[in-house]
């Protein structure tokens, strides 16, 4: 192996660490809990961004961009939302630096220049969004605004992770504005579907669809719709939120229009976001102990094709092959590379191209051009096949589909076998402590039950889900009666 | 007219800001100093950032992203480039709010959450970036490293003007690094290549490339190249530069590699960058009293069409016809809207794309269908021409084309009669007073003089021209002898 990898069993997070640094997704950097986004771990940003822009747009939403910067009488707005992430704010008090009289060649906040108000780094949009929709919307003609922004925003964390939870973190946030009601809760729901689907066919993870219980719902939304996905690790990690804000930040912004009976209403909001976390998710809920293992549709290299050789005059013929394969395969929508850099040997680029979870690999030999026949190693099931070449680009693209699926299937039976119902107090502890997963029980629907239950099992309320079935039960903590399990993990 | 719109001879720059706003591309906000760039306005810019990013990938360079924030410490490390935008920095020097004791629903800085260091929001990412590539860099096989990051920057302005000078702005910087100063140079240069190729080809927008002077030199920089385009009130802007950093950088934050002859050598450096700054330069460029004229290449919109009928059944014989011809523009790759939204007239419509700068407004009648005829017009010479429906969709992406040529040839026209030599210095005050544009005249090499004539006469030098010839000449302001002539300019 070229890079020592943790292993999961070993030490399940130093594993994460070393596949996310070593894999060249993400790296350190000298800004408290910022993060360096290498160009691999961007290029796989950028597959998954270009997927969503498109069923954002296929879906109505246009891409607009708002501040960075929210004044504080604008933030402090919206009361909840503004309590929500009072904690967690960068802001900017001064807009020049000078001289350091003191010290030669340093520079300190000149004192002079301080902001008559200060400004947030924006830790979510809402407020300077929704001040400016205020110029925008004067009659129901006005609406629907579908508009969704991709963006950095900044929240301030004392516990950092790569990906998982960064100070500086990119996302997008859709904000959209509606006449009614019902238009703006068939909005959120819409978009808890795109994510979905998104991260179920793309991502290859399976999703829990549900709402979020009052404690675990976003700072100013009437409801929090989620995507739950299970990690092997048996933690639940929240993939993605869409959230129906009612009329509270028309109201905190007074945003009215005029409807078709000329009568002024407030206007009703949704907002919706996934962020970077999601190549977190990614990471931990596919690869192994060899490095990452990522689903073909969103890889950034899909195959590489390694030459084995000896002397130029072999290689000569090699590169003939490829260069007639290459073309093929690129004609078929594949992402290949062909690595015939001759500083490193076959074995190492093998332990590269693994670590870094391109999904298939072709190894090309002398004898090979003999027989006519490449070897196929699928990075998922690191099974090796023989293959003619006759062919070969239908083959690989087969095989990419198969690939997904593969991953898909794994990761579900993995997720459906972790969601364990509990009826006993007992038991529920025993199963967070022992198989972990999703523990589904019934709850009594209180903040103060919910709040118990995380005080005693570090478990919180993944979500109440969509299509869980009425049923009598009696709360798992407190005996009183509940009508529709919900789904407790401990989470990420 | 639907939207009142200052004419260019009355007020050019309320005429500019009269395009941006009512335009639909961009606002003002609540944020002092930044704009919200609206859906209209994010779609040209997205169409503009695929080409350029197209561009890069194919030129060899990979996207990433870096921190927002810079710590001061590192802020400061090369010192030319921490003094030249020390004063227009927004810092960051808490990280929580809390509630005001004193106001009731209020939130006020919480003095105990003052960062030990404070954090530059970036205005350029040379620092930061150098600081990673330390740890990227060890040998000559690292190298080159080609990476680019599209991100958001801020630079505190006093006096701002929509998408020309906003505190925040959207830009692209490549940051590139290389084992030679040769290496280096030429990388320096094809981004310049590349930029005037976006910029003539795609914004339709003609640029001279040169090298700025010291006064004008990016902070940080050995050498700035450019590129400079004119406007049509016969003022400057630079609508791109590519710095030589020479070995500055590496210097600031100790990068070395071991070459091949085992010593250690500084790393030499490039960076480059364009801006949502290229949207003014757009909207001046182009537009007229009606509006805004965008080229056909990045327009969001290429092609409206437009209903005229009375009652039902014109109308459904309009959409049967509209409906064949749809999917036969789409098919040629045309961006194009049937805007049969009944709520407007048509002339109310067309005075809307006329503003928006729709290259091509098609309005089919009744009595078109009848003759099968549609009218076609261009927005650029507002002809109008009755063209047959057969194959009408080669016809449109025909025009479309020429429209692209033809906005070129007229800006390149206007920008070639605005070159004007000057040899005595009566004449380069009259010039610039009176007919504008760039005026080539020779030059003692000072920053001195430069200085000295930007205090007479508003002028800059905008490049010393990479295509000019060598010809000896006296200074026009110290009469002091001079081997080439430079482009002076007043500039945005
Ligand atoms: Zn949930
Ligand atoms: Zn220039």
């Amino acid at each position: 192996m070229s890079k020592e990898i943790t292993s999961r069993e070993s030490d399940y997070s130093q594993w994460y660490n070393d596949l996310v640094i070593k894999g060249g997704l993400a790296d350190y950097s000298a800004v408290r809990g910022c993060m360096v986004i290498k160009p691999y771990g961007f290029a796989l940003w950028e597959n998954m961004r270009d997927v969503l822009d498109k069923m954002f747009k296929d879906t109505g939403h246009q891409n607009a961009y708002f501040p960075l910067f929210v004044p504080k009488s604008l933030f402090e707005a919206e009361e909840k939302n503004a309590e929500g992430f009072a904690k967690e704010c960068a802001v900017v008090t001064h807009y020049r630096l000078k001289t350091d009289p003191q010290s030669k060649g340093k520079l300190m906040v000149d004192p002079e220049a301080k902001l008559e108000e200060e400004l947030v780094v924006r830790p979510t949009s809402e407020a300077i969004i929704w001040n400016t929709y205020k110029g925008w919307i004067q009659s129901y003609r006005d609406l629907p605004i579908l508009v969704n922004q991709w963006a950095n925003v900044v929240r301030w964390e004392m516990r950092t992770r790569l990906f998982l939870r960064t100070a500086e973190f990119l996302w997008q946030e859709g904000h959209t504005a509606h006449a009614t009601s019902e238009e703006a809760v068939e909005e959120t729901k819409k978009m808890l579907d795109v994510y979905a689907d998104f991260v179920e066919n793309w991502m290859a993870l399976p999703v829990i669809k549900g709402v979020k219980s009052e404690n675990e719902r976003f700072a100013g939304a009437v409801d929090t719709y989620c995507i739950e996905a299970l990690m092997q690790d048996g933690k639940a990690l929240q993939a993605g939120t869409s959230h129906f804000l009612g009329q509270n930040f028309a109201k905190a912004f007074d945003v009215k229009f005029s409807d078709r009976d000329n009568k002024l209403h407030y206007v009703w909001a949704t907002s919706w976001g996934v962020s970077t976390r999601l190549i977190g998710a990614l990471v931990m809920a596919h690869s192994d102990d060899d490095g990452l293992i990522l689903p073909p549709r969103i890889a950034p290299l899909q195959v590489v094709i390694v030459p084995i050789y000896k002397g130029d005059e072999q290689k000569g013929m090699i590169d003939n092959k490829v260069n007639e394969l290459l073309p093929k395969l690129k004609a078929l929508g594949i992402r290949v590379k062909y690595d015939d850099n001759d500083n490193s040997r076959p074995g190492w680029k093998f332990a590269e191209y693994e670590m870094k979870g391109v999904p298939v690999r072709i190894a090309i030999g002398a004898r090979d051009l003999e027989n006519n026949v490449v070897e196929v190693a699928r990075r998922d099931t690191k099974q090796k096949m023989s293959v003619s070449m006759d062919a070969i680009e239908f083959y690989v693209k087969t095989l990419l589909d198969e690939i997904q699926l593969h991953i898909f299937n794994k990761a579900k039976t993995y997720r459906d076998e972790h969601i364990t119902k509990a009826d006993k107090w007992d038991d529920f502890v025993y199963l967070l402590d022992s198989k972990g997963g999703f523990v589904s029980a019934h709850w009594d629907g209180t903040a103060e039950t919910e709040e118990k239950i995380k005080e005693l099992t570090k478990a919180t309320i993944r979500c109440i889900p969509l299509d869980g079935e009425k049923e009598n039960g009696t709360c798992i903590l407190t005996g009183k009666p509940s009508e529709q399990r919900v789904l407790f993990a401990r989470a990420y």
